[in-house]
């Protein structure tokens, strides 16, 4: 049976979700509450039977947990009042310790820890065991936020610095790496055992600047995970994902992932031959199809499963988050429909 | 020699055009206005010394003229205060007579008729002919902006259109065909000399959706242009162009274009084997690059140039439009920068 899960599962498409927001607090004070947190990671574990739950956070989480000033707009997305845009900005950022991330993070750990004895519960009740998918924001898309001071289009800001200054560039993104693999790191060993790092935007990237001066701080950002073994193997499976990153999913997946989420323009076949065929794809339906008429969402779905069959093996996900008009009955009508199907 | 124009050459990005924004009017108002029209459309030819003006206007201006509502937000783009969302607002959209274009078209006219004579004498200082590129917007990107009431991330409204009611989408997408076609046609009747289709934003679409449900309505915004002939032959050569689209290239140039304007994120050889030698390409330095150092970005022009000699010919441009804090004498080092350049 193909496994199941969606990116952004647990938020605004979730009626639950919007009554226990409405009671108060902000979006990463939400984050920062262990039984907030953990509650919502189960809404939608619960609601669609989902296989696997994710964990309620935000990639600006650790950035909050270091010190650095930032909220979530609602409707907008993370905002900094302060942007890091010159070598005076980044050289004051990086001198923060990155190791705060575990000095600070308890909410985190108690979060995690609930959530994982939340399903334990939720699992015994299915029958089958349900992992926690930890995850964090890779450095590029971390710092695209950060040189903007917000959301943007074509993450200009970021991709310039890039080429205007490539040493404070290196340092910015590599203070990222640590903090951000640090945050992923304590998920991991509060007990999420998978890893996901979402690169959201790296799709933004010419490939040759992602290979040259992204790439190497994204795997440097998956170092603290990849150190945590259980008896000689690496803890955990790691994820990688960004959207519109056709021209680089093979140097995507060179980072060192067990799995590679792919979006919904480039076919899981296609995304097998330009990977090869070691890796787990995750993916793709095209969001849109959340608004098509059953039949054609279920025909739409079948043929992303088969187009999975391509893979080493396939998570069935959408090609993007779930847009917070989703119909929940739309999302729990996949989840069946992923499981009742059987390659023929 | 490479010829070079660059897409939003005309624009905030010289400050002789702030200064002629400042003097009041709206956006929209500088476009319906000749005088204004014509003197933005000659400012970067004067400055930079481009191979080609770019007729200053706005994709949505044709809606304008047969009387849809719609603003231009400084900042943030085309509004539109009543939204086409349904299948009721389709209908009544599209009961509006398609040749109001011409009817209502004058001042469009005669501004590209000033832009030409002016571009004429401009021509006759330098000792070559300097050409009017018109152009207009592609079905699904006007589409995109109509459908969301005004510039979005995703898209998503349209897109999941296109399956909550095809027949709809068809009615919406043929009709804008109809309309952005005609005003495309209006521009090289008054004497525009090549007609470029933006398709910007068909990069979000899945590959599936834009084969089935817009390349159609894209081939046949091009038929006004097409029926006008000079002694049998197409009287001028259309360029086609959109960002990110590299999984749909090849698509995109089967509309029947003459030249594929190709975004920064796939190198114009990889591109020229995505799409046949028989195509010119344009394009695509990275914008970011206009923020890189003097010699690295002359570094990346070269390479663009060398990656260009695999089509069939070259136009030089950006990658995407001129961002607004671009350093105007940036722009006129890359135009010396192409035209100095010799293959080697």
């Amino acid at each position: 049976m193909t496994p199941v899960w969606f990116m952004r599962q647990a938020g605004r498409s979730l009626p639950e979700y919007r009554a226990l927001r409405e009671a108060g607090g902000t979006m990463l004070e939400a984050c920062l509450d262990p039984a907030t947190a953990s509650e919502i990671t189960l809404q939608p574990v619960r609601r669609h039977g989902v296989d696997a739950a994710v964990f309620f956070s935000d990639i600006v989480v650790p950035l909050r947990l270091v010190g650095v000033e930032v909220e979530i707009a609602a409707g907008r997305g993370p905002v900094f009042p302060e942007p890091v845009q010159t070598a005076a900005d980044v050289a004051r950022l990086v001198r923060i310790d990155p190791s705060l991330v575990e000095e600070r993070g308890e909410s985190i750990v108690d979060a995690v820890q609930r959530t994982t004895a939340m399903l334990a519960e939720e699992g015994e009740r299915r029958g089958e065991a349900l992992p926690l998918i930890g995850f964090a924001g890779a450095p590029f898309t971390l710092a695209a936020y950060l040189v903007e001071g917000g959301p943007s289009k074509d993450h200009l800001g970021a991709r310039s610095l890039i080429h205007s200054d490539p040493s404070a560039w290196h340092d910015l993104t590599h203070w990222l790496a640590e903090v951000t693999g640090r945050f992923l790191a304590l998920q991991v060993r509060a007990g999420a055992s998978a890893a996901q790092l979402f690169d959201s935007w790296a799709g933004a990237l010419a490939p040759a600047d992602y290979r040259r001066a992204v790439l190497p701080a994204s795997a440097a950002a998956l170092e603290p995970v990849r150190a945590l073994t259980v008896g000689g193997d690496r803890a955990v499976p790691l994820i990688h994902f960004g959207v519109g990153t056709g021209e680089i999913l093979a140097d995507m997946a060179s980072i060192g992932v067990d799995a590679l989420g792919v979006d919904y323009r480039v076919p899981l076949d296609a995304a097998a031959a330009r990977v090869g065929s070691h890796l787990t794809l995750q993916g793709n339906l095209d969001p849109a199809l959340l608004f098509a008429p059953t039949e054609v969402r279920r025909a739409a779905v079948h043929e992303t499963l088969a187009a999975g069959l391509a893979a080493r093996a396939h998570v069935f996900n959408l090609g993007h988050g779930v847009p917070k008009d989703t119909d929940p009955d739309v999302l729990t009508d996949l989840v069946r429909t992923v499981h009742a199907w059987r390659a023929s």
